[in-house]
C-alpha cells in the first residue's frame, strides 16, 4: 500500500510518523482546555472529541469521544473502528471537501500535553521472546536450564499491575526494595542499584471477551484494537530476589511506561509477518490462521544528563516467538474473561546480536559488560538518564510510527518513609 | 465488648452472624429493583441507598451510596466509615427514636439477591501463611526446598486477575488449559482434573496510596475498609506446568469467591491478635507497631451433589504469618500505587494439623491420601460438588459473621471453542 496523500503536506513527507495512512489515538490537553481525544496526522492534532460534540463525525451507538479516553470507541469493535478510520481519511485526504471544516479542528502537536490514551483495566506482561528468554534464563539459572520446559508451549506471562502505567514523559523515580545479593547474609532495604528497562510492544484490547468462553487466535486478533510501544520498567536486584516461586511482583511495580499513541491494529496490516519456525508443534488452540507478528522496526535510546543520545539497541517486533493474538487467546483459556482496555506486554523484544537486546540486563551482560555511551559506560540507569523507545513500520514512501516512549529517571526518595 | 443491642430481635441472638456490633457493607436488589448498597443486620438488610436519598442518612462529602457499590464511600476514609457505623448505630439500637423511620427501609434477606460489593480495582494474592507454604512447597519441590528463602523476610505475592472476582453462589466451571503431568511426553489441552479451593481471608483497600511512596504498616493498617471471605479456586495441574518461572496464570483466573458482606475492619477491633514470632528478624518497613491479624475461626464445607455437607478443615486467620497491613506496606515498596477497590487475598490459610488445611491439594495430599465425605472420597473437586467458605470473630455473646462464600462447580464445556 502506498501513502495515502493529505491536503496537511506534514502528514505527506516520508519520514512523519503520522502520515494518512497511520491515524494514531491519543489524548492531550492545552493549556486552556481539558484533556480530549484527538488524532495525529502530520504535525497537528485533529480534535475528535469536539468534531464529533459538532457532529462532523458520526458513528453509529455514538457518541464515544465524550470522555478523556478511547474506551468508549474501543469497546464498539471493528465495524466502527473501521468507520472512524473511513471518516478520518475522508476529511483528510487529498482534495478533500471538507478541508475548511476541518482546519478549525487542528492543534499543534507543539504545546499539546499527551494523556494516557485510554483507562487501563488489566495490565498482564509476557515473556515471548526466544532470545530474551535464553539470555535472561541463562543469567539467573544457567545455560543449561535457561528455557524453562514449558516455554516453547505456552506464551507465559504474568499479571502485572495497572497501577504502575503511565504515559511517555513521565519521570521515574528509583524504587526502593527488598534486595539481598548471592553473598549477602540478609537482605536490606534499599534504592534500586540494578534498574533497567525492558522494550516491548503492547497490544490494547478492544473488545471484550465473554466470561467463561475461551477464544481462538483469529477472535484474539479482532478484539486487539491497536498497539503502543511499552517500557516495563524493571528492578534486576529486587526481581531476583524476589521472583522465586511466584514471580516478578515489586520489581516491576514502579512504573510502565507506553507511548502517547495508540496504533490501530488496521495501520499495521501491511505490515504483517509470520512468527518464526516452531521448534516444538503447538498445541491447535495456539495455531495461527495467518502471519500475526508485524514488521516493525524498534530502537532504544539513552540520554544521560547534558550529554548525547546514544542508540543502545536497534531490533525489531518480527523477532517474537509468540504474537499478542497468541497471548491473548492463551490468556482465556482458563475462561478468563477480559476487557476493553487490557494491556499485554508482548515480553522484551530482544533479537539475536549483542546489538539488537531489548534491556541493560542483557546488554551488559548482567553488568559485566558494561555499554560504552557519551562520556563514559553503563551497565544499568544511572539517575537523570532518559531513556527512549521508538518504533515505526515503514512502507513504500511512508512509515507508521509510535511516538516516542520515553521517560527520565530520577533520584530515589532520601526516607521513603518522610511524609511530604 | 459485649453485644450491642438492637431493636431487632433477630440481630441479638448469639448465633447471629450480623448483630449490631457487624454492620457489614454489600449491595442487593430484589425482583423490582435495581442494585443498591444494604448493610445487614440480623436477617435484614437496611437500604442505605434509599436512606441517605431520603435524608435519614447525611454525611460529610456525600452522597456516597447512590451507586451500586460502595467504592465512593471506601475513598472517603475513616472518619467518614466511623460516622457511618455510628449512624447506624444510632438508627439500630435497643430504644432508638428512629425505629418507626427506619422499618420501610428493611428488606428480608431471604429473596434478596447479593451482588459484588464492591468493583473490584486490581487484585493481589499472596502466599503468607506458614503451614501452606510449607506443605505446598514440600509437594511442588521437596521438603528440603520447600520454604523459598525470602519466604521468611517478605509476604511472597503475585497480581492476580481482577476479571476474576465473582460473588458468592456464583456457579464456577471447569476450567480448561494446558497440562502435562511429570510423565507424559507433551503437554495437552484438556479440563482441570485437580481443581481445586485456598481458603484465605481478603483485605479490601478503601484510601488509595500516594503513587511513588511507599506506606508505613501502621498506615497501611488504616487504609483497609475491611475483609471479606475469598476463595482463590486453583487449578492445580495447569499451575504445575505453567508456574516456572513467572508464578500462577492461568490456574488461578477461572475465578475468585468472594463473600457478599464486607466486614468493616471496626467491627473486628476486638478481636485483633498479634502475627506469631517471627523466625528471623523482619526488616523495620515489615514490623508491626500493634496485633495486625485477627481471631476469626474458620471453616471449609463440601456438599456433593445431592448428599449432605462434610466440614473438611477448622482453622483461624490467626494461623498466618504475615498480616494484611504487613502486606499491604511491601505491596507499596517501589511506589506502586494503590487503590480504592485493589483486593489483596490473604493467602492460603492452614493450620498446623492435617484437619486445618486450607486447600484439598494439602488436605489429600496431593491426592495420594483422599479424604471421606458423605458418600465417598474427594482427592480434588468432583463436578456438582459445592464448596463453602464460613467465617465468624466470636465475641462475649456475638459473633462477627462474614455469610457464607459459596460456589457450586459445574462441568467443562464439552468444547470451549463452540460459540453460543
Amino acid at each position: 500500500m502506498p501513502l495515502i496523500r493529505s491536503w496537511l503536506d506534514s502528514a505527506n513527507a516520508a519520514d512523519c510518523p503520522f502520515p494518512l495512512n497511520n491515524l494514531p489515538c491519543g489524548v492531550f490537553s492545552l493549556d486552556e482546555t481539558e484533556p480530549r481525544c484527538g488524532v495525529a496526522i502530520g504535525d497537528v492534532i485533529l480534535d475528535v472529541s469536539a468534531l464529533e460534540a459538532d457532529g462532523l463525525l458520526e458513528l453509529d451507538g455514538g457518541p464515544y469521544l465524550d470522555v478523556p479516553f478511547w474506551n468508549e470507541l474501543m469497546a464498539a469493535g471493528p465495524a466502527i473502528w473501521a468507520d472512524l478510520r473511513d471518516r478520518m481519511t475522508e476529511l483528510l485526504a487529498e482534495g478533500s471537501e471538507w478541508r475548511e471544516q476541518v482546519v478549525p479542528y487542528l492543534v499543534a502537536q507543539d504545546g499539546a500535553v499527551l494523556h494516557l490514551p485510554f483507562l487501563i483495566a488489566e495490565y498482564t506482561d509476557f515473556y515471548a521472546g526466544r532470545h530474551h528468554a535464553f539470555n535472561v534464563g541463562t543469567m539467573f539459572r544457567g545455560a543449561e536450564n535457561a528455557l524453562p520446559p514449558n516455554w516453547l508451549h505456552i506464551p507465559i506471562g504474568y499479571n502485572g499491575r495497572a497501577s504502575s502505567v503511565v504515559v511517555s514523559g513521565t519521570e521515574v523515580r528509583r524504587p526502593w526494595g527488598q534486595i539481598k545479593g548471592p553473598d549477602d547474609a540478609a537482605p536490606r532495604f534499599a534504592p534500586s542499584a540494578r534498574f533497567d528497562i525492558e522494550l516491548e510492544l503492547g497490544a490494547v484490547v478492544g473488545t471484550a471477551s465473554d466470561p467463561g468462553y475461551p477464544v481462538t487466535v483469529a477472535e484474539a486478533d479482532q478484539m486487539i484494537f491497536g498497539y503502543v510501544l511499552l517500557n516495563d520498567w524493571s528492578a534486576r536486584d529486587i526481581q531476583a530476589w524476589e521472583y522465586q516461586p511466584l514471580g516478578p511482583f515489586q520489581a516491576k511495580a514502579t512504573a510502565t511506561t507506553i507511548s502517547p499513541w495508540i496504533v490501530m491494529r488496521a495501520a499495521l496490516e501491511p505490515f504483517r509477518t509470520s512468527t518464526p519456525d516452531r521448534e516444538k508443534p503447538l498445541l491447535p488452540y495456539l495455531q495461527e490462521p495467518r502471519p500475526m507478528l508485524y514488521d516493525i522496526a524498534l530502537e532504544v535510546g539513552l540520554i544521560p544528563q547534558g550529554g548525547a543520545e546514544t542508540i543502545l539497541s536497534r531490533t525489531n517486533y518480527a523477532e517474537m516467538y509468540y504474537s499478542a493474538p497468541q497471548q491473548l487467546a492463551h490468556h482465556t483459556t482458563s475462561g478468563c474473561a477480559m476487557n476493553t482496555g487490557d494491556l499485554l506486554g508482548s515480553g522484551t523484544i530482544s533479537g539475536p546480536t549483542k546489538d539488537s537486546r531489548g534491556s541493560l540486563l542483557e546488554l551488559s551482560w548482567g553488568g559485566k559488560e558494561p555499554i560504552a555511551i557519551d562520556g563514559g559506560t553503563r551497565s544499568f540507569i544511572e539517575d537523570n538518564d532518559t531513556l527512549i523507545l521508538r518504533g515505526a513500520a515503514r512502507g513504500d514512501g511512508y512509515q507508521i510510527g509510535f511516538g516516542d516512549c520515553a521517560g527520565k529517571v530520577i533520584p530515589a526518595l532520601a526516607d521513603p518513609y518522610k511524609r511530604r
